[in-house]
């Protein structure tokens, strides 16, 4: 089939993802005696495929964390950032310019600087100036790498004791990857499945993915960006309970417009009960506008494993979907063609 | 002319807005003595129309505060809220129940909690417990309340001297705003204007708002939202660089939809530089593939002028294009429906 051809690699990768947890799991960090302190917050600097495991600690934080964390994505660095912030450079080629910016703007503030990559700029200059580097395997697509940059960050907040179940939530996640692969992995004699059925939905539509705040919302984020790069079309995203207070209004006119957008909504058993409810109720509002509205139910225990549910099922569904568009999902030449202009004097 | 006649009520807001400002300026904080703490974070805590304020904050926090702010669009609160946190429940009408919610937590975590409403249930309960009230006049719709419900806020936190700048920064904005209102105000003599001419771009369109991070994001997520709200059409919004990372990518397929996408990118001349060129090299990346791209520049001087130069003239569109749709863009039936299903057993 030309769509399993076409998307070999990022298929071969998604298959990959509960090994990439397993092996952090193994991994050491032999740096941690730096980093014993007292932390009053936390960043995450990164952009894209690098960012996204820092909204899922932020999101963890806000729910059982004693400190917050702060997601950045950006060349600059939050004012307050000082010696009693920990900060996490995370750029999996090491060349993100942005990070590398944020990086030195970091260091010039004294503050405890832990950089996650596979190589390149960003660590050079942490093993020259003396940080703690997890050293990731290369070879991958940032986006593919999602559990060797997320990991290593809540295996090392763990053992700190700043998120202490973290290691447990992982472990647990593994189990229900592990599974969920089996279900949606390509499969020529059995065709069907839950995410190419998510992506047949979404074909030539404007895709709206709802997340809840503290929940799956981090999800939601992640399929919306799988989208825009593995099938390269837009798509967008927004929140419970916030999209009822000014994106449940915007369904009124160009009815044209309207009766392409499919609405996915993620969702978790343990969503606040009035959550539930505003999804319900927002459901019976927007349906009969839309040209269709889907709801997923994550799976698993604790809130990572639910999560990367989630966020499993859309990876694979981009990646179909990107099969019925006839695209390879692997390459991002418009990234690439960005990276060599900004290079330019 | 049928739309100057609909739109006539948030017209009158909006015209108001500079004044909502001034009135600000001349409040006394009666209370502030209880809040001479030290904090170790802010929250503002809030939906809609009455978080946003709490956007602006925390971007300005990123930029030149000592402090982070977080911005809490939740039932819920972050864990790590405690004695040391100065807390905003912002509400206008004093019923929202997330943010109802959110103070009794708060309460619970005793924070230094702050309340920004024009009355109802939060005002009676900030009361008994002996908080801290700042009574806006009532009578308008949140979103038009923007000045009343994010100047108190500013001001309360230069007072402390927690961002000392914050005040003569909303002095110049009282100014920026009273010239950009003449020039967009409702003219059937003079019917063309900047407002207006930025609406008609937006029509029978899939707007697209893109800020710059720490930049004019704040903006840009305030202008969709008003297209939701006022408009009562979809419109959604990205941020530099990450949208380099992704949504960039998303402009392959489905051509039919990309030709009804028009972009919308709001900018600055203090933007940094690269960001500057990677709004450059991005425009000549889609500019072909969607209806049309729009570049807009702040004015102004200080961060908070230049960012409601944009606010404003945002408001001001969204409300010419509800008029494009002879929709009236002040009542927002939809919400009132889900408050009253919400409240149903």
């Amino acid at each position: 089939m030309k769509d399993n051809m076409t998307a070999e690699k990022m298929m071969e990768y998604l298959y990959g993802l509960p090994n990439q947890f397993v092996e952090c799991l193994k991994a050491e960090f032999t740096f941690m005696g730096n980093y014993k302190k007292r932390y009053k917050n936390i960043v995450v600097s990164g952009l894209g495929g690098s960012a996204i495991g820092g909204d899922i600690l932020r999101s963890y934080a806000e729910n059982k964390g004693n400190i917050p964390v702060i997601v950045n994505r950006s060349y600059e660095i939050p004012n307050f950032v000082d010696e009693k912030t920990l900060f996490f450079a995370v750029s999996y080629s090491g060349n993100t310019e942005e990070t590398l910016s944020a990086y030195e703007k970091a260091k010039n503030k004294r503050a405890d600087i832990i950089c996650i990559t596979s190589g390149g700029k960003l660590s050079l200059m942490a093993e020259s100036d003396g940080y703690g580097v997890v050293k990731v395997p290369s070879g991958l697509v940032p986006r593919a790498a999602i559990g060797y940059l997320f990991c290593p960050m809540a295996l090392i907040l763990s053992e700190l004791g700043i998120f202490p179940n973290l290691k447990s939530e992982i472990e647990e996640t593994v189990q229900v990857l592990s599974e969920l692969r089996e279900e949606i992995k390509p499969d020529i004699v059995f065709p069907d499945n839950p995410a190419r059925r998510l992506a047949e939905s979404l074909m030539d539509s404007i895709p709206v993915i709802w997340g809840s705040i503290g929940g799956t919302e981090t999800a939601a984020l992640r399929f919306k960006a799988q989208i825009n790069e593995n099938a390269k079309s837009p798509a967008y995203y927004n929140v419970f309970p916030e999209l009822n207070h000014n994106e449940v209004v915007g369904f009124a006119v160009p009815e044209d417009i309207l009766s392409r957008v499919v609405i996915v909504i993620f969702e978790d058993k343990y969503d606040n009960p009035r959550i539930k409810k505003r999804i319900d109720i927002t459901e019976d509002i927007v349906k009969n506008r839309v040209k269709n509205l889907l709801r997923i139910e994550s799976r698993g225990e604790s809130f990572l494993a639910r999560l990367f549910s989630l966020i499993y099922l859309g990876d694979y569904a981009s990646v179909y979907l990107a099969g019925r568009y006839s695209i390879n999902p692997t390459p991002v030449g418009v990234i690439d063609y960005l990276k060599a202009r900004l290079s330019e004097g």
